[in-house]
């Protein structure tokens, strides 16, 4: 099941929608992957402040994550605004506070630019879907040159630390929408497991900011850690459009577990 | 009146605090300054949970300010974790998200580092209160270098553009803690103010890290945006203490009335 399907809300009025945690963005087996929750919540939103299209910054505290299968989100719209409106969506004990607002096709920077990394090209290396994993549609291509690989044996490690890069566009062709943003931005493995095997590492807060409409064609991601200290790591996202664009960019606190000594 | 006394908490049962917003940290006149009400509600968060002396992430959402004055803040603790506890707390429209944690003194980086810019040294140049306005023991010093200065006719645009630098302190020698981190990420005038004369800048989310307890010395601040596009501006603030350990830094995506053409 596609991104869009597996977010479909069922409105049930005051504010709650239903909606059906898809097997197919799992992770870890039984849990919704953390993008997957926050482009729900980001879809809730935008339905019940009913006032602009996009959510254009968002900012997530990760409590226990619900189960798979039928679950309500909650939203309370705080205010709603011309150039931004505010609301809170929350699933299970995942929270997102969510700034929503308009966004244009084609806008460019005024001033600045991230620029985007030099990445191995399409052609070189393919999109493919995740190995042996059920089929939601995304596709993704690791660079080689960055510290991990999908192999037939699962995630292996390469030499290069703490930097992930990789191509991602859907199956089917659709374009992928500011919406879909929330999810790209938090599709990889945590850029830490280049450094340190520690087994899970919980996301404890989450910031996305959506710059830009993508253009067509496939996104570049770029995930990568700063600083590893004192039990914390704090990783950085960023994607890029087919020309260049940076159209999202998010960065999260993570806990981890450090090895003795 | 310095930040630890006007960040004062009254306990009135229930989650709820009151606190009496000075005028000491006011901006614009007549509102308190964004960073002193995070400070106020990362303070009311530690209280409320009784867990962990820090607040290590916080994601905040700004609706209209609060007036000075006495206020309330109101708490609630969502989890009380053995790593980390997540408590909202808000005042008026100011809507903070919460993770504490600890955070150990003189912990060092286990894996990588953001380096601290290179800045003109204390001593050619003079750490002062900001000139023609209340004196609320904050010190600061502005790079000449990077792209705004405190004159006596006040802020005054140099050449730079996209960057602010400031070297910080107490002026009576007090030691910036990590709760007092959360004003120094966000005391800064808007760097796009070294771009755009764009009036008021209101920040609609803002988040922030605290990586580590300062050493005593003056700290470093930069503050730099990255890009400016479609009406909205993101920019990244990261503090240095005085043994070049990074101890906090912050992100915020700010909405700009572009000019015309």
């Amino acid at each position: 099941m596609g991104l869009e399907e597996a977010t479909r809300l069922e409105p049930l009025g005051d504010g709650r929608f239903g909606i059906d945690l898809d097997t197919d963005f799992a992770i870890m087996g039984n849990r919704p992957n953390g993008g997957y929750l926050l482009t729900s919540l980001g879809r809730a939103a935008v339905a019940a402040a009913g006032a602009h299209p996009f959510v254009v910054a968002a900012g997530v505290q990760y409590g226990s994550s619900p189960g798979l299968g039928p679950a309500v989100i909650t939203t309370e719209v705080h205010r709603v605004g011309r150039t931004a409106s505010q609301v809170t969506a929350s699933i299970g004990a995942v929270r997102a506070q969510c700034t929503l607002g308009s966004l244009h096709d084609e806008s460019t920077p005024y001033w600045g630019a991230v620029e985007p990394p030099s990445m191995t090209p399409l052609g070189d290396i393919e999109l493919s879907p995740r190995p042996g994993m059920p089929d939601n549609g995304v596709r993704m291509a690791f660079d080689p040159a960055s510290g991990l690989q999908w192999t037939d044996d699962g995630l292996v490690q390469s030499e290069a630390q703490g930097e992930l890069r990789a191509w991602f566009h859907f199956a089917d062709g659709r374009p992928v929408t500011p919406l879909d943003l929330l999810y790209v931005v938090d599709c990889l493995p945590p850029a830490t497991f280049t450094i340190l095997s520690t087994g899970w590492v919980p996301t404890l807060d989450l910031s996305v900011y959506v710059r830009a409409v993508p253009a067509p064609g496939p996104l570049r991601i770029r995930f990568r850690v700063q600083v590893i200290q004192d039990g914390f790591a704090d990783e950085v996202c960023e994607v890029w459009d087919s020309s260049d664009r940076l159209v999202a960019q998010s960065t999260q606190l993570a806990a981890l577990r450090m090895p003795e000594g």
